[in-house]
């Protein structure tokens, strides 16, 4: 199985792609297509491994870039390169850790939606009491329709099974109160539709500040809603830890404590990342690509192969395509 | 001055509303009249204080009350009681940690929305790296208008200029991008409401995760968005702390370093602690009702009296309908 990867997305690049990369080849027994800076990947190639190979993508594409317009005019940049060998078929999944409006944008340009999508999904994994909960849509679209949720719940449904081993993942609808006449107008017809679907276990709404009780495991909601609990999560997370850096610098008692339970929050930080499930997943597109955090390190991009290998093992995006297929009468717009 | 306190609301009333009551007559030097069962408030007041009046009210509103029932139902009640009082102007201000829904429903019903007003806001303060922040609606709208959104700044300036005394507060629009064309069609066009405002300091959108570092003093956004936030932020708190506690139970060293940095913990927790900033405000309704958080101890009942007592100092409802009139021309709907 050959994975592109995007050896120019995120921080840390190409380096800690580059090593990840070479990691996942490696131990999961893969082949690799880097698709970017020649020299630059070279220097954090040691020898020359059969497993890897390089095409030269000279231009890159920057976050702060618009998106759309970045993929049109950046033909050759690696997100834009890396797509069309996706779509030629040269590789069966692409990762990158790059501009997540780039790879949408040229996911939807160069791969397309699958029949029945009108809308593809950003879904990725958070943390919880118990097992990970996966949450769509994360930031794809800012204006969903109740359709486009009960595609949601039905792509997590598979993603989550396949990839977590769940048989019936239990799918929630993110709300303001457990109710069912809750909400704004658009999780109030979602919710009808939902339960109305045979192939989901759809077991209600469920507020953010139960969300982490991790009594669901696939959460759906618009793009807009679902970028602001993934940001407020996120700004909270740093925001707290820096207040506990404040108070502990206040006396040496506090450093000392601190130091002994440095574990503890290593631990605890370690179980926040995100980059452990393996990034996000652009469900809906006519093709396997996972995004992973900006800020990936070499396991973060490992992690992250990984998910792309097992999707193209399970043919999960075959299942997601039936699945659609088959609600599409059941869903009434 | 009288303020009106739903003696009966949150969990642990009455015996901390009671005693956050009395400390507020003493230190505010005000005149408090608790409503509720009075037998049982006659348990926690010491002697005969002639600041502090009761009147009975033997039922009780449960938060887990459908509250548009309940408020109609139990017309006796502690918080329809009180709100018929605070509206025939026997108190100047009413202050519960009884249900948000039963509050929001009572103050539509008994006291109705001043001129101009469609959506009255749920308004709350939380910390931030600097001066705290106002956020609303925190959720009495699942649904909004961009015309309640310039409403809200309005109203949010006013409350933040004089309970906060800053001069000219920076108004944001929460959004999941800070360029103006980010965001769903509500944010997209508030925004250029909110740009053409003269009456408020607007400065542009603002992301759940720079939320927290404070550059924004007022936030506006709808009540299904404002809610999320809100549930977010104690739900991923109260998981992170959990999260600690139950690595910090693997070893003895490390329950000795959290033994020595505890205060760090309480200085952060006192520092989260959005009861310090007086509980929430409800905006737009013709009459000043504060609602504390439903585990508010004394502290927070006390901390919400004195808000509600410098709204009335203040004039603050005063100042709010004028606002609220002035802009009428400059929103097109």
């Amino acid at each position: 199985m050959k994975i592109i990867v995007d050896a120019m997305g995120g921080d840390h690049a190409p380096g800690e792609v580059v090593l990840g990369a070479v990691n996942a080849a490696k131990e999961l027994g893969i082949n690799i297509v880097l698709v970017g800076n020649e020299e630059k990947i070279k220097l954090y190639l040691d020898e020359q491994d059969p497993r890897i190979e390089i095409v030269n993508a000279q231009e890159v594409i920057g976050n702060d870039e618009p998106p759309v317009m970045a993929v049109r005019t950046k033909k050759n940049a690696s997100i834009p390169k890396g797509l069309r060998l996706l779509k030629e078929g040269y590789g069966k999944a692409m990762v990158s850790a790059g501009s997540t409006g780039a790879l949408m944008a040229g996911g939807l340009f160069t791969l397309g939606r699958f029949e029945g999508i009108e809308r593809p999904a950003i879904a990725t994994m958070f943390p919880t009491r118990k097992k990970p909960a996966l949450l769509l849509d994360i930031g794809a679209n800012s204006e969903c329709k109740p359709k486009n949720l009960a595609q949601f719940a039905v792509m997590g449904s598979i993603y989550y099974r396949e990839i977590m081993g769940v048989e019936s993942p239990k799918v929630g609808l993110l709300n303001i109160g457990v109710e069912e006449e809750k909400g704004n107008s658009l999780v109030k017809t979602a919710y009808g539709m939902l339960k109305e679907l045979k192939n989901i276990n759809f077991c209600g709404n469920v507020e953010p500040r139960d969300f982490f009780d991790g009594n669901f495991d696939v959460v759906v909601c618009d793009g807009f809603t679902g970028n602001i609990f993934l940001k407020t999560v996120e700004g909270l997370g740093f925001f707290l830890l820096d207040q506990l850096k404040d108070e502990i610098k206040r006396n040496i008692t506090y450093a000392l404590g601190a130091l002994l339970i440095k574990p503890v929050f290593n631990a605890v930080k370690a179980k926040m990342d995100y980059s452990e499930y393996g990034g996000a997943m652009f469900l809906g597109l006519d093709g396997i690509l996972v995004k992973c955090h900006g800020s990936s390190d070499q396991k973060a991009i490992f992690n992250g192969i990984k998910v792309a290998k097992k999707f193209v093992e399970n043919d999960i995006l075959f299942e997601l395509k039936e699945a659609i297929k088959e609600i599409e009468g059941e869903i009434k717009c």
